[in-house]
């Protein structure tokens, strides 16, 4: 298997120029490729704290898909999983730090500690007003003294970006900034390791097991468990979140780490609601791909004490799309299911005239039953006879139950029988061929018009059209000319429509169309055989 | 490896019921599960036209995540990769349908199109007003009568969804649909195949291989294609599109099928930019996970011609989450990097006792070299010694340079020095402890004041505490006591808290927090030993 990358060392600056020029504008970079990679907001004026973060890349869409109103002023991006330069960071500082000054949100590892520090030593040396947290929310190792930061993160830029982005002071922002560090908890759980550009893949992971505890390095987890399913992994992180909350609400955020599918993200946002610390979850983000470990098969989720304070700057709109939104976390909502999902039974009526016809009809594709068994058998798999038949004989026992003095209803009557009776696709074209039929007789059309109609619908749901090999090349023809010209000429159109699929190569519609020319060349198609034999019977 | 799923018979329930949850109040379901699985709206009136779409699931977020204000009222879901009954379909069309009607928009698929098109037989005959559209926007064989509906759906979502939401009749609202439907065209590439729930892998594509032209079911690709690259991946798919576009400029929707990685979607975002078809593209929406074929590596384009009415459609502010919004596509914006990045040069000065001082200091690190090396050997990789001696000397040669009668401006002239030579966190730590006694200095404070003004700042960054095992358990000590008492007493407390570092199994910070108990034990820390050392050579 492959990447969708171009080479190792082009990886990240690609990456950020995609960015940017998906950003609707919004998003610019600083001129200073390869080894300055600034993302910054187009539109920043500098009048507010700017939030600066960054670190090294591979955790997409963090940090350049959180710069934006409301959220980060500037993302400092190094190689994947390198720290950035001093440099680096510097200039982004400068780039976006005004009079109200700047704070700088930093990871808890080394190389990026260093770097953003000494940045902002050298920023503070310019007269710049800087201040620097640490995120250190993984609980992997619940008495390490310095935890490493991971998607608990997000919490930091949304709530001191909306405060921020508020007009508060430096100084607010960055003790509201302390706060949330001071209450945010996260771990992640991984099915598979994650895949650096340019290096091998790493199979770490055997089959059955888990990572429990992971950075968003690739770095491996703290423990490997054994995997029992969703439920289970969810269980396994809320347990170790629920030692470190204690009783009270929180938010939550539930992170792909990469390479999870949507689908598994949904069941594992469900076990989230269902888990030991569901009931003090109130407002979750996600589940989405926030602070990824690349293609990581992984999740993680992050936790935070819901100050009152927080909520409103939790769910303020902001510029980043890559902000899924912070919503109520709520019990499954349903909504009784509509009356009326059983057809209304007709009130059946007599009608002998009717009765005998429709039984001719009947017996007459039970007649024709192996014939056409056996010319399906050169194109599919041998049952159009006798799913036909099936359906006539079911018909013929059914008309007793029909409405067969009223032609409307029995149209649609009869569409409901063959939807029940004959089954698959056959069984749904002949149903709404007749319920289209039915309708168009309500309206007021005679007869062959209905059928027309009930023909158009059929055509247009099943998509066959004229010369597509089907029983539309027998059927259209003859209701054409039964219009007109009554059931003999009729029955003649039937059958020349049938014999022409004969000299058709190659089917458009149904089933064989996966058939090979050789194959279909010189046999009529059964349904139009169907339709022909129909329609020579009533002729008679 | 294994998914992050429960059974396969419910994971699609599941699913459901997460994205429910955590919608924040947004949808609900109707109460039919496990047959009838019917997202809609919670707070949907009837009062405008209802877009019904649905086929199997697997392509989350599509298309539960896509119901919401300005798209759609409704998704019908199947089981994975398979189509909803008929029964589904016609609650979802019951519950969500009043007198303003409903449009179905059904992607091409043989299931879907008849249990969607029953199910708007049997609705019509309870006299509802349903239409149904079709979209088969894949362009994968060209001459296909009835191409595949893929992700080029959204579009016909967002645009017939936005026009439904201002009130337009259904009527004006299909015409929209088939409008969109006519123009759209869609291709998608993979490198890997998607895993279904509870079947086994399938490992079809081969190393250096990727397959052109897929469907969003697993379906093996049109072509096996040799793979080479982003680029040429994405010049395979807009070369195909290109043919069908004309110079007219149009919207693309860049669509991740599952499991590419944001970085991997970010380069390709620029690709696209970049490609045949690049200048034609106005507007782009994504990249972004839409509509999926589970945990599929690869990825599709969708473009439609930009007619001038849509353009506001596109863009219209819209509920569901999982529209990523429809952007300008621009060039790469770049900003000027600032200045500054350069240190400002200091003015060198002359002060010869200082210069003397300073000469001193570096002589006895250098002295040291040897010891201080064999130090680091029991615990790192033995060049502690020789790191130091080398920025002594450079700072030796350097001091011709320096404005040694400036004692701010030499503080954090040393700094910019020592990040300079010694390399590494060592210098990025040395400098920060510089730079920052400078700021101090430059603040007013007496010289030992601003030394322990550094070591705050070194210690905030560097994450090291008292205890640790690192240079700060002498220098801390040390500086207490400079203050007060002098150098000779300072000298002892250093020797004293290198000489407790030996005592300390363990060590928390630096590269020796990896290193085990017993190759620390018994040993003085050299970072301490240095400090020491630098304090008894001041003190004689």
């Amino acid at each position: 298997m492959s990447q969708f990358i171009n080479a190792k060392d082009t990886t990240v600056l690609e990456a950020i120029d995609g960015t940017i020029r998906a950003s609707g504008g919004e998003l610019a970079r600083l001129d200073g490729y390869p080894h300055i990679k600034v993302v910054v907001r187009a539109n920043w004026d500098k009048s507010q704290v700017a939030l600066v973060s960054g670190g090294g890349s591979g955790h997409e869409p963090a940090h350049a898909g959180f710069v934006g109103e409301g959220m980060l002023a500037a993302a400092v991006c190094g190689d994947v999983f390198a720290s950035p330069s001093v440099d680096a960071v510097l200039a982004g500082i400068l780039a976006v730090t005004g009079p109200a000054g700047c704070l700088l949100i930093v990871k808890n590892y080394t190389g990026d500690r260093l770097n953003f520090g000494l940045a902002a030593e050298r920023a503070r040396a310019f007269g710049l007003n800087v201040n620097m947290v640490i995120v250190g929310d993984d609980i992997a190792l619940p008495h390490l003294p310095q935890p490493r930061g991971v998607a608990g993160t997000l919490f930091v830029h949304k709530i001191a970006g909306a405060i921020a982005e508020s007009g508060a002071s430096l100084g607010d922002v960055t003790a509201a900034a302390e706060r949330v560090i001071a209450g945010t908890k996260s771990i992640g759980m991984s099915l598979d390791t994650c895949w650096v550009p340019g290096s091998p893949k790493e199979n770490r992971i055997p089959e059955g097991k888990a990572e429990l505890g992971l950075g968003i390095h690739g770095e491996p987890g703290v423990e490997q468990v054994s995997y029992g399913g969703a439920r289970q992994a969810m269980a396994a992180v809320t347990n170790k979140l629920s030692q470190t909350m204690g009783n009270v609400p929180h938010v939550a955020l539930l992170n792909n780490l990469g390479g999870t599918s949507e689908l598994e993200m949904a069941i594992l946002a469900n076990e989230l609601a269902g888990s030991v610390i569901g009931k003090n979850i109130k407002l979750i983000v996600g589940p989405a791909t926030m602070m990824t470990s690349l293609d990581m098969r992984g999740f993680s989720v992050s936790t935070y004490p819901l100050a009152a304070e927080d909520h409103a700057w939790l769910t303020a709109p902001c510029g980043p799309a890559s902000w899924p939104g912070c919503k109520s976390l709520n019990a499954v909502r349903k909504v009784e299911i509509p009356d009326g999902l059983r057809p209304i039974e007709p009130i059946p009526s007599k009608h002998p005239e009717t009765e005998a016809f429709l039984k001719k009809c009947c017996e007459c594709l039970i007649a024709a039953e192996a014939d056409l068994n056996a010319l399906d058998a050169k194109s599919g798999d041998g049952d159009t006879g006798s799913t036909l038949a099936v359906a006539a004989r079911a018909l013929i026992d059914a008309s007793a139950r029909l409405p067969l003095a009223d032609h409307t209803q029995l149209l649609r009557a009869i569409g409901q029988e063959l939807s029940q009776t004959m089954g698959g696709s056959s069984g749904v074209l002949m149903a709404i061929f007749f319920t289209a039929a039915g309708d168009a007789a309500a309206s007021g059309a005679p007869m062959a018009q209905a059928y027309k109609a009930g023909l158009g619908r059929m055509q247009r749901i099943g998509g066959a059209e004229l010369g597509d090999r089907t029983m539309v090349d027998a059927l259209s023809p003859a209701l054409d000319v039964l219009i007109t010209e009554g059931v003999t000429k009729a029955a003649l159109a039937a059958r020349r429509g049938a014999d022409y699929t004969a000299r058709l190569s190659t089917a458009k519609a149904g089933r064989s169309a996966y058939v090979s020319e050789e194959q279909l060349i010189g046999h009529i198609d059964p349904g139009a055989e169907a339709v022909a034999r129909l329609f020579e019977c009533l002729s008679t």
